[in-house]
Formats: structure tokens, sequence, C-alpha cells
């Protein structure tokens, strides 16, 4: 298939299960929930090596928050439920409690699933904390030294999905770049999805396994190196291209990885030098999700 | 003591030894460089229950870097060098090795203490990575997706400080934030320290152990918390206070440590209604290291 | 009226006709897009001393352009029609044309006002340039350094109205900063309104005329100062409060300065220290629009 | 010349005079410094058909302004001495005096030549004004609605260069656009020069005077329009070369273009894909001025 002159290959992305939590951050200001945001987010690009997945999901004006002010959803994914409780709460007590101006909300009160990490987090008031109510939540009201920081009760998890993801290659390193970064633009604005990685951008896809060094895990995915290209047997490196970036998403389900996958590419191949979009899988033969790119454009 | 009709408290801020770590991070533009340090430096606000604690230093040009690109200097401290070393591998192999256009160059070649970190992560080459030298330095070369990347041998540590910090009050939380925002910004031109909290800011200062709740190894500093002033005997809010903001500054040395705390109190207190500065201690019982207000000043 | 605590005054914004011309950027990245909307719009504060009054109206992404490319809408404002196209032409050629990665698309193709910008700024193409069709638009592309530029033939433009305001009260000029930048963004989110003061805000709002100094048309308005509140008879200036800013929204009609009111007056209520709202008009005698603020909230 | 495998043409740049105005911006942050910076340097790329042009020339920290907060040079450049004055009345009294939290101080308090924009000013505080000294600098404090406006007495200007320049040719638009960026952020690192275009970058360079339309002043150069290669005879365009980006550099004098043209140009090489840097003149027929590339090398 063809678009705009950009192959896109009849391939399809390979992802798996993985647990996810979705908070709600408020802050004064967009700004500070940002920062933030990025606090309890970073060193969370793969469950490889870091505790956790995480990411910014999207940022919401002040008449989508329960208190009126600005906020952003974050996830945060492990594989498993013991583990997410564990990082929600340090990732909120240590990154979120301690930022300036925030507030935490329940990003999935309709889950079945509920951690009560706002209950575990008020004993940091030291028996000073009280119990309040905003826009119809429970919440807890801690004194702090910045003034008081509410948090809700309980935050919700469900089974989501690891992995979707897409390559784009370009005739330039910047060309891809430029292509990864406005993909990232494009799916921050909906709803459901996040792209762990620095950036949202993988500069240094992986393949499971070996070839070479037996005690490797995961090790770079040779026929999607260019610099190496004329030395691998089997190179997907078509002549002229000098860069391949990946995107990984991660989401609440199906359906919201489609639409931010279908979203990233529409907007990747709108930049001049992009010449082929491609996918990442193991033949179907580990993950129990495929997005068959055909389907999406 | 007073400046510009501020209280600087006769008082001092009370600090630990920790193990400190130094990178530097180049990419193809500054904005790169700050993504991937944003990454590696995340869920890195205090060892309390943060893997580390971690944060920017300083900005450099491409005049002083050793392949002259924009550059990004980073700390990561943990209390051991064992755990150190785990710590670079996990945030330089999952954050920066998988960042946009990034390198990795030893911030502190002079230590005594060296970790092969970049030796340790060529192998995600698996065979194809080769040896390299830039400006001198001893670089290994890993094809990846986006090109190659390059990251020098070893990675050097010290032992430095934790726990330099100060508390800014202010006549409104908006107030001591901005001050608290500006003395951040005065230390990021600074060599030698970083401020791991969020935005370089800790809204919720804390105090060892507990009054109420035997479990907690650390709870909130009442005494500094406004919006229970009235109810807590010994309270330190002077009357007109609405919100305190402390920095917590970490460095190599007690002479970097001091020229922050200076810089970042007399940013503070251009900022009209910030009313007094005092700083965190443990009556000196606790830590290694003293630093007096009025010897800054 | 008040509402969380904050007076809403019974007062209204008095507002005047303007004509306006709204124009879509697009460009790779979003980032490049307000690079050239902000220098597009610069020096465009108010007309009393300024060439036009213009300002970043909202963001959009991939899906709502014509070229499928992240974009920006910008307003330029002048009184009349004439200078109306002397502004767009100058701005337009000079820091659209001249900026990274920018295409110009006509922001109102309904008006029944077009300048036909584009058909003269394609003689920049000396001759080189082309006619081309994006998504059923008529376009001109020219052949420049970067590439080709893209602008559509003409840019549509009404009768609009400038002046719609609102002043916030609060207890430290913090307080009432972060109100004012919370409302500035809440406004960014919607349509058909520009605020076209620095970062949206104004910090030194006037009165028509003088008490003092005769050659003037436009002084300080004393009663709404708070430094020199002791010394000003009939002060507006509420015991306690320190700060006073004003947001000056433009937009297409009533009902985008009235939305945009609602949404800024509730987000900046939300900070606390925020007093009392208000708004700024000659008793009905000038304008020729009365937003009343009884009305909005 | 070769560096880095980039050639760099045996040519040179050729400059005009220009009077130079330099403010120096206080403000509560640097944020706040930034955006009216941002706002009173816009829609001022060339004097072509813009009233002045204006960039931010470098920031500064706390320790290095008068009033002890964060600031921002910027400069201000017409033909004459009479425009300038306008422009610096115009400029900071609608961009500078209505931002929030600013400061503006003499930029250039050794020149001879000395504008009283401060006094002129100062009349905007309609009789409420006051003289004042801040660090031994003649200031008018206005008060306005978020507090005082602190204005010193005069801004100086000095007869500096404007048109330095230089040209970036790369293998994809966003191989030269990156090093485009990066050369303007190792320019911001110096004293005296700004890139007064949008970004700091020109897309669209051009020729004075025309091959076919004669009422232009200037059209679009087309030898170095890589999308018209085949059509243009005497072509600059190398084979493989898709786009060209150049950057144009007014600074105090002929130190100050000569070292920005330096830090600019090795910024840019460092870019992979970059393979020519060039500079524009006219054979030395027109300016006065030239900067020739081998010497700065």
């Amino acid at each position: 298939m063809e678009i705009n002159g950009v192959e896109i290959e009849d391939t399809f992305a390979e992802a798996f299960p993985i647990k996810i939590s979705r908070v709600l951050i408020t802050a004064a200001t967009k700004r500070w929930a940002e920062i933030a945001a990025l606090e309890a987010t970073g060193f969370g690009t793969s469950v490889i090596m870091c505790p956790a997945e995480a990411g910014i999901e999207k940022f919401v004006g002040p008449d989508e928050t329960p208190d009126g002010r600005p906020g952003v959803y974050i996830q945060i994914c492990t594989f498993g439920y013991e583990s997410l409780e564990h990082q929600l709460l340090e990732r909120l007590g240590q990154c979120v409690l301690t930022a300036p101006t925030t507030a935490v909300f329940n990003g999935m009160p309709e889950a079945e699933k509920q951690f009560n990490v706002g209950f575990k987090l008020k004993f940091f008031g030291d028996g000073m904390e009280s119990e309040t109510e905003v826009d119809g939540r429970k919440m807890f009201s801690i004194p702090i030294m910045e003034g008081d920081f509410l948090v809700e009760e309980n935050i919700g998890a469900v089974a989501g999905i690891a992995g979707g993801n897409f390559f784009i290659f370009g005739d330039s390193q910047m060309t891809a770049l430029t292509a990864a970064e406005v993909a990232v633009e494009a799916i921050k604005d909906l709803d459901g999805t996040i792209t762990p990685f620095p950036g949202g951008i993988v500069a240094s896809g992986s393949k499971a396994g070996f070839n070479n060094y037996k005690f490797m895990k995961a090790t770079a995915n040779e026929k999607f190196c260019p610099s190496i290209r004329d030395k691998v047997e089997g190179t997907e490196i078509p002549e002229g291209v000098k860069a391949v970036y990946e995107l990984v998403i991660n989401g609440v389900d199906e359906d919201a990885i489609q639409k931010a996958m279908k979203a990233g590419i529409e907007a990747a191949i709108a930049v001049p030098g992009v010449s082929k979009i491609t996918a990442g899988n193991y033949g179907g033969k580990l993950g129990k999700y495929q997005f068959h790119l055909k389907d999406l454009c």
C-alpha cells in the first residue's frame, strides 16, 4: 500500500497484555501539571530495566477536571497488579505529593480494580490529615508546607496493552526524527494511550534475544540499523534510508492503540523524505494482539 | 539577619554523605538533550522511595562538549556505589541509549572511582559494535535504528553531599512558588549541584519519623505547614505566611552546595512578598555537614 | 455575586468594533508553527501604538488542517480594512514566508471580505512560482531556499470586536499573575478569540485620557493601582489586594468573547488568593458592546 | 576549505551599517522576561517591510542584572536614529510596560547616543510616577495595576552592523533546519548579536531586485532554491542538496558578528548531512563590511 508516495508495509505490530493505571494530576497551571507528570513518569520507558512503563496521555483544560484546574492524565504500567500498586505509591508519593500545587484524582473511577493509594498516602499527614470531597469524589486533604495536598482515595487500573508500534524510515536522521515527533504530538491529542520512551520516541529499537552475546535478553535490531546495512544479511533498510525511529504505544484497549497508530502514521507521512512505514512483530508467536497496518490507513 | 527586608534565620542546613555520578549527555539540539535528561533523571526525587536521586546540573554549549554538540550534565545519586552502578546502567541504558540523537560522556573523568558502564552497554550492539575515539576519549559506537550511539567507556563517581536545603516563606502560595522557581533557575547556572525534586522544588517537606503513625519513616513537617498553623504547638509559621517551599540540593562537595544555596537564596528574596528564609536540620545530630545561612549571604 | 468566595462585581466590559483577519499557519511541527505565529503576532498588543493587535487563537492537530500538518490559528486586527490588508501582507510576507517549514491558509474562507494576499505574495517567486491546490483550496507555490512555500490565494476578514476584558484582583502579585496565566490558557482552548497582550496579560491597564498630562491619549488607570491606593480618591482597590491584572480579549463575534470571558474567569477564580473579578468600561458611553459579568457566570 | 567533511566556500558575507539599541528587560522569572522580549521583538525580521529588525541577544542570571532578577538583552535596529527612538518608545511602551513583572534597563549605558525613553514613558504615570535609583541607575517608578513599573531614564544606541550571514546546505529539509536551529542556539550564548528572523532562521533568503517583476524590491534568490534547481541556469545547489537555510546576524560591531558567524557555523556542521556552508554577498558592491568565511574557521 502507498499513501502520499510513502510505502505502508503489509505487516503488523505485535503487542502484549500489561496492567495500566491512569491518574489525573491537576495543578495551578498546565506547566506545573506537566512538571509533576514528567517527574512521575520518568525512568519509565521499558519494563526490561525500568520499574514501570509510564508517560503522559493527554492534557485537559480546567473545564474537564474535578477541581476546575488544568490537568494531565498519566499512565503507569507494569506486568502485575502488585508491582503496579507499589509503583503508584512510590511515584505519586515521591513525585506528585512533593510537586508544587498538584492534586491527584482517579483517572479510572469506573474500573473494577481499585488501589487505595490515596488512603495510604494520607498517613504522610501524621494525624493532621482529613477527609473531604471534590465534585463528588472522596478525597484526603494532607497539610503540607505549600498548603494542602488533595488526593483521591482510590486509583483504578485495568488490563491493557503494551507494545503497539510502528517504524518510520527517513532519508535523513532529522527527517525521520521530525516525523516521529509530529506523530507523538498527534497521539498526545488522543484518549487512552501513551508513548513511554523519551519524547515518545525509540531511537534504538531492539530484538528479543541475541545473535552473539548469550547473556543479553534484548539487543539491537540489526536488520533495521542503517549504519551496518552493508554488513547485515537480510537487512530491512532500503537504499537511501538513513535512519529509522520506532514509536511504542501502550493503551487501555485495542481501539485506543489502533487510533493512536493511525493518527501517528498519518502525521508522520506528511513529513517530506519519509519513505516507508512498517511495524515490529515476532511472526505472531509471542504477543496476544496484532495491529495490521493495512487496517489502519 | 535581614536582607532587603527579608529575615534570614540564624540556623543551618544539615546534610549527609551520598555517592554521586555525573554524566554528560549531548544531542543534536539542546531540546533533545533535555528530553533525554528529563527521562533519565525522572522518578528520582528522594531515596526514601525512589531508586535514586537525580537531576539536571546544567546545560552547556557546543563549544564545551567533546563532540561539538549541545549538552547537559546530569547527576545520579544513591547511598552506595553498587546501587549507583546499577542505576547508571538502567537509566543510561533505558533512557539515554533509547533517546533520539544522544551520546554519553563521562562527566567525572578525573574521579578515582570509575564504572565501566559504556563497556557494559556496548553489548546491546550484539557484536556489531566497535571502539572509537572522540576528542581523546575512549568510546564505543553501537549501531542502532537511528544511526550509531556513542558512549564513553567509563563514568566516574565521587563521595558527595545530599540534603543541602533552604526554606522560602511567602505571603501567598504563588509568591513562594515563584521565589522557589527563580532560585532553581539561578542554581541551574552553577556547577556541581542538582535540585532533584519536581521542577527543583519540594512542596511537602518532611520530618524524619512520626508523631502518630509508627509505621512511617517520614511524615509532614507540621511545624512548617501553614494550613494547620493554629493547631500545631511550636509552629514555625509567622503570621501572614501562607506557603513554604523547600529546595533540596545535592552536590559534589561543600563548596558547590554553599554556592548554590547562596545563589538560590539571593534570587528568592528578590521576589516581593517573600518574608523569611530558613533551613532544615536535626539539631546537628544526624548529618555530617552543616551549612549556616549567616555564612552564605 | 460570589463564586467560590470570590466577588464577581456587577459591572460590564465595554468593547468596540474592529476588523479581524484569521490566518491558519501550518508547519512541520507544532513548535515551528508556534515560532512563526509568535513572530507574526509580535509588536501587536494595542493599536494605540502598535500597527495591529494580533495573537494566537488556538493550536490544531494535523487532522484539522488542509495539509495534514500541525497548525495554529492567528488573528490580526486593525480598525480599517485597508490597514488590515497592509498588515497581512507585511506580517505574513516578513514573518511567515520567512519562517521554517510554514504554509499559510485562509482562516476565514466563508467571510464575504477577502484579501488576495496570497496572490500578492506570489510575486516573491519572481516568475518561478506556480498555482496548485491543497484540499480543494487554490494555492500558490513559491520556490524558496528551504523548498516551496505554499500560500492560499485569499485571506478572509470580518467585522469583529476588540476590548472584551476582565480584571483579576489578588492577595499578591504572583497570585494575580498565576490566575491571569491560567485564564489565558483556558481561553486558548476556545475558538474565535485572542488575548493580544504579552503572554495574553495586561500588567498596566490604562484609562482613556489623562488627569495631568494633556498630551497623553491613555494613562495609568490609577483607581486600580494598588501601590498608590492611599493617595487616590475613589480607589477601587480593596484592602489586602496587592495586584490587579487585566485580560483584553478580541474576537470574531459577541458569542466568542462571552465564552472566552466565562472560561477565563472560571479558571482565574480557581487560584487561591484571588478575591475579586471586575471589568473595565466607560459607563457605556464609548463602546458599542457590553459584556455583563453576571450574564457569564 | 573543508571541516569535518563539510565544504566551507571561499566567499564572504556582505553587511551594512544600521543603528542598534540594546535593552535589558528583567522580570520575576526567566520565562516572563522571555515572554516580554518575544512580544517586543516580534514583527521585526527585516526592515524591508517591518518597522524594525529586532531579536533576543542573550539571557542573563539574577547575578548579572541591576535588580537581582533574571533578565534578557534585546536589540532593536533601524536605519536611522529617529526611527529607532520611535521604535523604542512604541515597543517598550506597548510590549514591555504592559508585560507582567518586567523592568527596563539601559543595555548600553556607555554609548554616546542616549534616548530618554524612560523619561518619556513616565508620563503614563499621569503625575503619580516618581524618580528612584536601582544599583546607581536613575529610574522612574510608574504605578500600574500589577504594582510599579521601573524604567531607566535613558536607553543607549550605537552605529552597528546588519546582514552578517551564512547559508547551510543539507541533504534534507530537516537536516538543514536542525543545523540552523543549533547554530542559533550557539549564537544566543554570545554577546552583542541577534538573529532577527523567526526562530533566528531565514527559510526564504532573497536577492535584491528582480528578474521578472519590476515592482519588486526583493525576490527569491533562485540560484539557492533546490526545488527549481533544474530550471535555473547557474544554480548554486549541488546535487543531493534538498534545502538551504540562511542565518542573518545583526550585531554591535565587527568582532561580535565574526564570533557569532564562527560559533554558528561550527555548531551547524556538527549535524550529519550538512554538506556545505556559504554566505551571501553582492560582489562587494553594496555593503560596507565583508566577513570572509576562511577567516572565521
